[in-house]
């Protein structure tokens, strides 16, 4: 076992009760405040851990890490340091706030330096992005749209159980929880037997996912296995994939979704390691057929990763729609890799993958309105008796993920994003 | 008239009839050599220009920029100025080479510093791309492909006339000319009555396209008009779009090319301003249905540049395949900006956006092997004897561009790629 792991670690900072952020995360994330600059940071409990403070103070000797690692505004630097580095790294941090060590906890004016109330920062994104795919990898999320789009009866398209479906997005509209997204003009086609129309989506929707990020690859020509896969991945974040359906419906014959999509991508803070993810890893759903030998794998490579998704009307409480898992992913993360490079595509650090739209076997665990309230047949109450179909200008999303075992619950945090109304 | 354009300027370094590169065009790019660290230069004749020496030697005073613009791997600092200063600097950098200043011309020291013989120098990537967006804007283009694959009666998709078809491609695969590639290997469904294969493509094409490069954009959230387009373009390149059309084939349906594409997109190492291109603006065709109102321009917004391809066979002379023209773009640059930020999305400084497959109206004008041999049932001959469907290992794929008006020609040089065999 990760020693970072271990369910009995305990904190000298008080964590909580089901806190995201006990001492067994330690997720990598990048925050300033009204007077620090853009910096890497971590976090316990209700506390940001300031890591470039840390390491001025010398607390990571004998790693391999330097101050524009952590003086900095983005995990990139950090990353170039591969993944026994960023283990090693969170081990240390884990050592430094663990009960059973005073290193750093008996030096009172340390501590004032390192640790910040999380309400006084402001979370920024914590990657630079180089290529962002996403990739299509939910069974039911790709039958229910099958079923509503095309024939219930051949709802699944021929290729998509031989490999994971996927294409390429944008990267400069990646954005970090907090930041709110106008709702999206363009073309659409709302009578078919009329020309086209231009104005604000009519049917701007989320889409439940979750994103993993990419340590430095191979070069071009090379492939990644799916044995190879994990040690080239960094961590994990939620991930809303923010989608305008009419648009997506005019614009994605042949070539797939362009203007639909890449209005925005919204991001939740922290990266939390797949190191913090090992304890929960699950097998992945039974593969018929039987898949093609470069995407077979063996062992756990799923995760049991609970997510939740909540509409906030603007002054009003927010209604939870939507209880899924990451566990109900057909195509696993080692799957996905390995069939993006087995061509020789090159990754990069940095590099973001998204799941697709996570949707479980029950209606209440579908991962988009679309799926939800089913093409707007069946319109979702909110706990203020307004009813939605889409999303409404002033409703904020949120979406939220934890895993738990052992008693301990490692949590993403949020992504939360309010949708303005067109500018 | 720019100054730089005017095409009674010569220069005192002596340009070969034909050259692409005369005193009128000034392209930027990035080199290095045995002895000098990447750097960004531009070319006259069979001369490079290092515009770090230049720099350094004080011609560029009065100008906006600093030494890290210059001693650099991309165009992506020089960029940061945007329009005026860079068209500045390519005026400076003319106005020196101008028969009539002698200001550089007679310090032989500082000449013999500048100027280095082309085939000493490595032309690396000129940019760092960000997001890389493809169009799909030729009509003969897209009416072939639906002839082959469709319906020859209903080639062309119904929102085909209505927007700029477009979507996103791969950033990390785009490689300069000279740079050899792999033929990819992935999955494919030769039988239809078969499980689906895994192995190297059969089916490896170049697409002839161009691609432009774009300055710092708006925040996100705001558009770029077809009218403020042009403020935002630096310049053009000659691209390949590289093809597994098998790949394709299993894979396009529903989200568009993925695995086909991302394998290597190859470009022309110089980048050739809006503004030397200037003087080849011609009408872009007539658009029947009238386009919607943001799409509209007014103006020559088309450019007449001629295009070419040959393909070289291993130890054999060259065969021109094809001749074609960017003129017969149906979507104008500044439509394809317009309709590409019309819903909020930001670009940024680098990023790179395709035009699609440039396929002229004659068939020995179609910009792919796909279409020049139609699906494998008209095999091209090359001048050895040998015949071609698609791209064979070791033969090298070569593109070339340029402009002609008024006794000058300004040219693209060329992308030249050798297709190795499967890794």
């Amino acid at each position: 076992m990760i020693r970072a792991n271990d369910p009995q670690l305990t904190s000298w900072i008080d964590v909580p009760e089901n806190s995201d952020f006990p001492i067994q995360n330690i997720p990598f994330g990048v925050f300033k405040t009204d007077t620090l600059s853009p910096r890497v940071g971590s976090r316990i409990g209700d506390y940001i851990i300031d890591l470039k403070s840390l390491f001025v103070l010398g607390y990571f000797e004998n790693l391999p890490f330097s101050a524009e690692d952590f003086d900095t505004f983005s995990l990139n630097n950090l990353m170039r340091h591969g993944k026994k580095a960023t283990s090693d790294l969170r081990n240390r941090i884990s050592k430094l706030f663990d009960s059973t060590h005073t290193d750093l906890k008996k030096n009172d004016h340390h501590v004032s330096q390192v640790l910040i109330d999380a309400d006084k920062v402001e979370m920024l994104l914590p990657i630079e992005v180089g290529d962002y795919t996403d990739f299509y990898s939910s069974r039911e999320h790709a039958t229910n749209v099958g079923t509503m789009f095309r024939d219930p009866n051949n709802a699944l398209l021929p290729n998509w159980l031989w490999l994971p479906v996927g294409y390429h997005g944008r990267s400069s509209s990646i954005i970090p929880s907090g930041v709110a997204v106008h709702r999206p003009k363009g073309q659409t086609k709302p009578d078919p037997e009329k020309n086209p129309v231009f104005g604000p989506s009519q049917r701007v929707d989320f889409e439940l996912e979750m994103a993993f990020i990419t340590f430095d690859g191979k070069p071009l020509g090379d492939s990644i296995s799916t044995e190879e896969a994990e040690n080239y991945i960094f961590g994990m974040c939620l991930f809303n994939d923010w989608s305008a359906r009419d648009i997506q419906q005019w614009e994605y014959v042949p070539l797939g979704p362009f203007l639909a999509k890449n209005f925005a991508s919204s991001i939740s803070p922290w990266i939390v390691t797949m190191d913090a993810l090992e304890p929960y890893k699950v097998e992945g759903p039974e593969q018929d057929p039987e898949v093609l030998t470069y995407l077979k794998y063996e062992g756990k490579k799923s995760y049991d990763i609970a997510l939740q998704v909540a509409i906030q009307p603007e002054n009003a409480a927010e209604t939870v729609i939507c209880n899924s898992n990451f566990k109900y992913m057909y195509w696993t993360m080692v799957q996905q890799l390995a069939h993006h490079t087995v061509n020789g595509c090159n990754i990069r650090r940095g590099d973001m993958m998204g799941s697709g739209t996570i949707s479980g076997p029950t209606p209440d665990s579908y991962g988009s309105m679309l799926e939800l309230a089913w093409k707007g047949t069946k319109p979702l109450t909110m706990n203020d008796g307004s009813e939605r179909k889409f999303i409404n200008d002033g409703d904020t999303v949120i979406m939220r993920g934890y895993c738990q075992a052992d008693g301990v619950r490692i949590g993403f945090g949020e992504v939360s994003t309010k949708l303005l109304q067109a500018k």
